[in-house]
């Protein structure tokens, strides 16, 4: 059921474990159904021990001899050859650093001289909110003679790139709607113009086999802590093709960037590879527990996840047309398995009030204003039964209409 | 002891614990001195249990919800308020986010939008040389008629504040010689021309009473890891005075410095106060040990740990000055104790042997090239048998040439 157009990529080479494996590997919680992964993924149940380790043996014990001795100085590298594998990257191109924002920043500001002459930044409307923000903070520093952030809808999007755009920026899954673009083909539509891409995996990375190198992708940022399970604000990844590499004047040129960052010389001079795209010293303990979270996917392609998500989408789909929830509810994502990710989002004149419901009958889903209830499916730890729990409470939900009694509750700062 | 020109901050209101008291809070690794805190502070003893709790109870099984209901949505501020107390700075003003660099990026660029028609960026020459890459790199991007970077020795640092000048960069405590600037002598040079004034705390904070409302100093960056303890790389933080923030457009605006992040609105727009200084979305597991960390600070004011820190520096100088090792190794820093921080480093001409013999010896220590042996002192958690201990592994270690056999040892990446 993988899209064709979608390469395969870290296909491992023994055996893969079943699904039933791949779940007990999680810490999931009691008598709830979690279908939010996409915002937190669940914890992997080694993650607290390997934590534990590292304060006790590597943070109290060997203390500042960690660095070399237990390489937490290439961490940010080697977690991020960990990603690198999973979204199609070959080894040196992938960097665990700072947040999916400041890495933005970096890459944009990069882009801009990589292209000069050329000033905007291209995205499309309704992508996640801080990669334009960021954008217009660039924007702003830079001034309007140097650079621009364009806006399209994402169906104008390929026909606006022109020889004004510098780097095309876009989701690879959209955040409300679930919806899949086309890497291939957008990426070709940038690079025919002259333009770079800049792909943001935030709800892609650990579910959609990309191939960013078999595609030619130039630039991609994502974040840890959703699908790849990596923990609260786990540290983001930034990926640079290694064609751009020694070009590397980002911006944010902190000392591990530094080609020699313990000579402490006067000077900055950027790291030969990917290392250049590092600022400050990074966060270890939480890039140790993103690094142990990816041991989950060590056994599994992402392909096999893949093929996983479609089917708990699709199945999930088709439980709400036989229950004949999309009369009341309206499906956002596309009910074409290749052009959704791993989540399924539905519009309903109350939708706070049925994620809350929901919430309150064990089923963890989460909203997004003004009416959208989004449904994310891991294909790591999520079951078809999960799934059809997920209909039958929503069944239940829309025709008690318990989305009454919890409209009125009080909406937290945090939806 | 402590310099009278410095205000006293964060008196708690009942008595302080002992320092015996203070030291059985960390865990300490056994048969060693560990003089590294200016590098990376040791682990409260208390730390790990907190993780597990964040670990099992918040990720794992509160999950999405943990944002609003264990308040990690709040915790940049909530924790940059306790640092706050720390270095005198009123509730409001500093924020835990990023890291050192990143933070100086931000706030280098938003002076430059607060000095009009300035745009010199003045600091000294030695000082961290990530303060200076950042501001290279911010240079770089904006160009030669918008922004420069001026280094100059910091004993004409004062002098050569003049028109140009938007913003004067220092760190407190240097990082090789632990020469004490003077903060308010300084800040005021600044101000009396209208510049401003970013004083970089990575070495200062948690050891140095500095005031920093009132000296009236305007920006200010520091590190979590170093004397306050937050474990390796903890996260940044960062202050900006209350009187600025109404004016906060820094160019890192990622969606958690946006007014209200959760409306996803099209277009960047600060949050009001210093919650503007977020970008992404904060490494939780790694702010949370840093917020952890600061209970050892809860009943002890940093004036009485910059006594103690006095004692201890001016107890190892002179027992330094009695061993006769002042004759082999070079003083640099001021034997006056109002200009010195935490830290006394020694220069040697075999001084990356000499603190391999160190270490060896079990005297925790670090190196700085070319020739530089730093001791660094907690007051929270060394001794003044420590710093006997110190001095007579030294005395033994040159007596005995140990270095000599130390210096042909493989020089690791980190040093």
């Amino acid at each position: 059921m993988t899209s064709s157009a979608q390469p395969t990529s870290g296909k491992p080479t023994s055996a893969e474990p079943s699904f039933e494996t791949l779940r007990e590997r999680f810490d999931l919680p009691e008598g709830r159904v979690y279908l939010d992964g996409n915002s937190l993924g669940a914890m992997p149940r080694h993650v607290p021990q390997r934590i534990q380790d590292l304060l006790h043996q590597q943070w109290a014990t060997d203390l500042i001899s960690s660095w070399n001795t237990n390489g937490w100085i290439d961490l940010p590298q080697r977690t991020g050859n960990r990603i690198g594998r999973l979204v199609g990257a070959a080894p040196g191109q992938v960097i665990c650093v700072d947040s999916v924002s400041v890495n933005i920043f970096k890459l944009l500001a990069l882009a801009l001289n990589l292209r000069p002459g050329r000033k905007v930044i291209l995205t499309a409307e309704g992508d996640f909110p801080t990669d334009s923000y960021i954008a217009q903070g660039l924007a702003q520093l830079l001034g309007q003679e140097r650079c621009e952030l364009r806006r399209v809808p994402m169906t104008e999007l390929e026909a606006a790139i022109d020889d004004d755009v510098a780097v095309v920026m876009l989701t690879q899954v959209n955040y409300r709607t679930g919806e899949l673009a086309d890497m291939p083909r957008v990426t070709a539509s940038a690079h025919a113009n002259g333009s770079l891409i800049l792909w943001d995996l935030a709800h892609s990375a650990g579910v959609i086999d990309m191939g960013l190198d078999a595609v030619g992708v130039d630039m991609a940022v994502g974040c840890g802590y959703k699908f790849l399970n990596g923990g609260p604000g786990a540290p983001a990844f930034a990926y640079l093709n290694s064609r751009y590499q020694g070009q590397l004047d980002q911006p944010l040129s902190g000392w591990l960037g530094h080609r020699d960052p313990f000579a402490f010389s006067a000077d900055y001079e950027p790291a030969p590879g990917v290392a250049a795209l590092q600022a400050g010293t990074p966060p270890i303990i939480s890039l140790a527990a993103l690094d142990a979270s990816l041991d989950v996917f060590d056994d599994v392609a992402v392909a096999t996840l893949r093929e996983r998500s479609v089917v708990l989408t699709s199945t999930f789909i088709d439980g709400l047309e036989q229950a004949g929830l999309l009369k009341t509810c309206k499906l956002l994502t596309p009910n074409v398995a290749e052009r959704r990710g791993s989540q399924v989002s539905l519009a309903h004149e109350q939708g706070w009030g049925v994620t809350q419901a929901l919430i309150g009958a064990g089923v963890i889903v989460d909203f997004r204003a003004p009416d959208i209830v989004r449904f994310g499916f891991s294909p790591l730890y999520n079951t078809v039964d999960d799934v059809e729990t997920a209909v039958v409470c929503l069944a239940r939900v829309i025709r008690e209409e318990h989305f009454l009694d919890a409209r009125f509750v009080h909406r937290p700062k945090v939806t």
